[in-house]
């Protein structure tokens, strides 16, 4: 027999009674049943009941195991009494009688208990992350993720692109994010950086002549703590293409992550590809207030100036006097509740804003009614129009903002969250995906009236050249993100291969030629050597897993990951050199104050 | 019709005559035959031979192309002349009457040749990579590599192992290499080290009860130049299981690998695995010469001492009155000539030893004559005693080298490889594998007289603490290699998962407990909270790919590799940092002097 085990921890049913078996695993309970020892052994795939009288010669030995020590057993698998049989457990049919025990690694006492939901803090789940990962949750989680990677491989292996890794100790790439450095031992004073992305390999891939890349990719960012990201590192799925335009990629990708998410989707719906809208930037900030729209709430915003202008209700009508000024409408369906209306014009103030006018429509007496101080004050004609235009009705209402819409889309878009939550209008069980597109290439900063990126610089503007020699802040480009329940799941562009392009989409940014040679030179380089079309787009793994596995933190799907303050409490990372480091790295720290 | 192509380089045939094609790649070369313009046009897939007369309306624009532009063009599918097809090319029936061109990436002047097979300094190579990619060799050793990479993943999922990703930022690993380190910015003067190998991590996995786990893993070593690795990184499959024996490790692993050199070994003989040899390490020294013997080659080395003992031959008479030397043969089969033998001794001499004493086996009128003066000196008894045991007969050589083993071990081993390559011995067009085992775990400094490990220290020793407590240089480890051709291919053990054994294992090297906590704090933790008998390998990504691709040098298979003085030429990696960057990490560099 193996030294360790015949089965594992789920494999034993009815037809193994008689039969000798061994198994290893960890003891997950130990119950004592008037003498008789009960112990559920536990290994990655399963729970065997095992158990041991006083008959048994192991007894002495089985007595004196505790929760989470590894043991091998021997024993005879036994038909549970049919009243004594657990349905819900492949193992349930049968239980096993020990012969004979070997304790292959005793625990000390534990810290944290793996059998049952107790909740520990955080700094002591990741300083035994190693027994946190035991428990059934953790397993689960991880399981989805490699299974979730794996997927996604086999998909775009099945598109034919190939995987190849590129450079993580590289140098540094101004993308926006603070670099990690590495210092070089044999360039006293240099270093080397780890990849925000591989976004300039990727690119310089298409121009190598590889024709469809992808990459399970590490990424590294140097960031400030935040909840729902990790301090340094995550994964995305980065995908590149040569000879094809944004309605190509669409096409590669969208099958894949739909497929992902019904694969791992636990039989939610999953919006199919050909359904996903395609919502300009625009358009997004309007109807959604966002650019990463949650469209399983069915709700759309709407202009209703018109309405507004020159009415009874003095603030708004002001308001609109001011250029660049707008009222938007949220209908919410169902909403016509006093209550329900003061209750989000609470949530509006407090988020900022003055407040958020509504209307709704009740029944009196058999007839509709619109209620609210707004419906008075601009008369029945104006509401009655805001109605038909909504397409709202008798228990219906409807929020109203106005103003420059850059002072409340964002309020206006998480009121429409709230409101869809709020309602049921949100669809839970459904994955509703969207692409935005059309993003501006450039941003004018408010105060110092200076143009940049909207986005990022490798982009190729919509209309080329000539584009660029009109008004920037009208140029879109050939740039899109996927939009997921409300997270941005993807983000990609047709990139701008052309040398002449980018450098004039630089200086209107205010960067030189020398200066994007100096940040970019690799691939600016490599684009004056017959560039090809490309582009492509990177999902966020991490993402993609904390939503098929219903989890808000990033660090449940992530097997060791660093806590808030950048630190492997584990592992003690991270942890004071040896002198002889620094002297062979050529550094000294400067001593703190 | 798509804006850049219809088809691929590759897919056009005799069935697509007629037809109106768009096609998209580089200029591979142009030629002009009698003012026609011919094109060979490639992509990532294929060739495709266009062409362009001056009746075309594109021709003016054809003309102006040069190799490595990057073109589409639009045309007519021809049949070329029977007398003009091309039956090595996909596409060689057919050629393309261009109609349309457009110019998608020009190029300026080359520095790099893709077209022929001219060769170029590796610094050039490297720093226009972009474009020595782009030849015919390095994209099928690419593809090569992402190929193998794919079909080792789909192996491994085959026997249920999941892929997990372990951190790239995390603590420093004290494994015998030394570490890159990365500065951290939230905690000033500490660092985060870039892992020298998952192995800390896969063991936790195993603690953390995942049974089975495998990761293609970039490992990161800060070592110093040589012309078979990467200075900086390199990849490795790595897997680990839970309960099981050394004996289950190669059960697993070796079908995996076998089935890799059987996919993608140009139809080379592939030993099976349940042929592949296990020789121990005191074995495979002595035979061999190595512990990672080439087993194409079917020489195995014997020791001779009894027949020189006290013989004629003085020098070895003599060497055998020391304590610890014996004189080892390498047969020779039809190495039986003066010229050879000579040629041999100078091998040796040129590798530092005095010289190799030979004899030879020759006919003489009908009769079998030992040649040599080796021969003469021990007389004709000795010298068909050693032949008898050598199993050699007219025709074949012996060679003998004398002394304490480890001081000719190496060179033997070398003159066994050159001696099968010069007879044509060494079969090569076989895979030959070979399992290495019983590794000593200590060996001694043969100055300071202190034990170290020989290999690493998380081998379980065979026979557990009592061998522990005997001598522990005859302590064997469940630890192994597997060679293949002359390469260490695979490295491994069993690990020592009791925390008792390894802190006394860790004694015999004169490691104390404090110490051994302090360098292995995360994994020996772990170990007292229960954990499971596991164990497992790592093999070598970057030299599978070149016992495949039959590349020499590993930068050859990989896509954007340092040179040998850890520069990254393309990107300009390593640089100088930012004053702010640097202040940020709060870090100084010395000045050099």
């Amino acid at each position: 027999m193996h030294s360790y085990r015949s089965h594992t921890c789920v494999d034993l049913t009815k037809a193994n009674v008689g039969e000798n078996v061994r198994l290893s695993g960890w003891v997950h309970r130990v119950r004592d049943h008037g003498g008789i020892l009960f112990i559920d052994l536990r290994d990655h795939y399963g729970t065997t009941q095992v158990l041991c009288d006083p008959d048994s010669a192991a007894f002495a030995e089985v007595e004196k195991v505790r929760s989470e020590w590894c043991i091998r057993i021997d024993g005879e698998v036994k038909a549970r009494d049919e009243s004594l049989v657990n349905p819900k457990l492949p193992t349930g049919e049968i239980e096993v009688f020990v012969r004979d025990i070997e304790v292959l690694g005793a625990a000390k006492e534990l810290p944290l208990m793996v059998f049952g939901d107790q909740e520990y803090p955080e700094e002591t789940r990741l300083r035994y992350r190693y027994l946190d990962l035991r428990r059934e949750q953790m397993q689960k989680n991880m399981v989805l993720r490699s299974d979730v990677v794996s997927s996604i491989r086999k998909r775009m292996w099945d598109l034919n692109f190939k995987e190849f890794q590129t450079p993580i100790i590289t140098a540094s790439s101004p993308e926006g994010a603070r670099d990690f450095l590495v210092p070089s031992r044999l360039h006293p004073g240099k270093f080397y950086a780890l990849p925000q992305a591989p976004q300039q390999f990727k690119q310089l891939l298409m121009v190598s002549g590889f024709d469809k890349y992808f990459q399970i990719a590490p990424c590294f960012r140097d960031e400030d703590p935040r909840a729902d990201r990790s301090p340094t590192d995550f994964y995305q799925l980065d995908m590149e293409m040569s000879f094809v335009t944004q309605q190509d990629v669409f096409d590669t990708i969208s099958p894949v992550l739909a497929g992902i998410f019904e694969e791992f989707g636990g039989g939610k719906k999953v919006d199919a590809p050909a359904e996903w809208p395609q919502i300009s930037y625009a358009d997004a900030a309007l109807k959604y207030g966002s650019d990463k729209p949650d469209l399983r709430n069915p709700i759309e915003m709407q202009v209703v100036s018109e309405h507004f202008a020159g009415s009874g209700f003095a603030i708004f009508a002001k308001l609109l006097e001011q250029e660049g000024t707008e009222i938007r409408a949220i209908p919410a369906p169902t909403g016509g509740s006093r209550k329900f209306c003061d209750r989000m014009n609470a949530f509006a103030q407090k988020e900022g804003l003055p407040g958020m006018g509504y209307i709704f429509w009740r029944d009196k007496d058999g007839e509709m009614e619109a209620a609210g101080p707004l419906a008075k004050n601009i008369g029945p004609e104006r509401t009655e129009a805001i109605r038909q235009q909504l397409g709202l009705g008798v228990g219906d209402a409807a929020f109203f903002l106005g103003g420059k819409p850059k002072s409340f889309e964002a309020v206006a878009g998480r009121a429409r969250n709230v409101i869809g939550e709020e309602l049921g209008l949100t669809d839970k069980d459904r994955f509703a995906f969207a692409w935005i597109v059309d993003f501006p290439i450039y941003e004018k900063d408010e105060e110092t009236g200076k143009l940049d990126f909207e986005h990022n610089p490798f982009s190729m503007p919509q209309g080329g050249m000539e584009a660029l020699e009109g008004d920037p802040l009208a140029v879109k480009g050939y740039q899109y993100d996927l939009a997921c329940n409300g997270y941005e799941l993807v983000s990609g562009a047709i990139r701008n291969h052309k040398p002449e392009i980018m450098f004039k989409a630089f200086e209107l940014a205010g960067y030189g030629k020398e200066e994007v040679l100096k940040r970019f030179g690799g691939m600016v380089n490599a684009f004056q050597y017959g560039a090809p079309p490309h582009g492509g787009c990177a999902a966020g793994i991490d993402r993609i897993v904390m939503l098929l596995a219903e989890e808000s933190n990033i660090r449940e799907v992530i097997l060791f990951p660093m806590n808030q303050r950048a630190e492997d409490l584990m592992m003690d990372a991270p942890s004071e050199p040896t002198p002889e480091q620094l002297m062979e790295l050529n550094l000294r720290v400067i001593p703190q104050e």
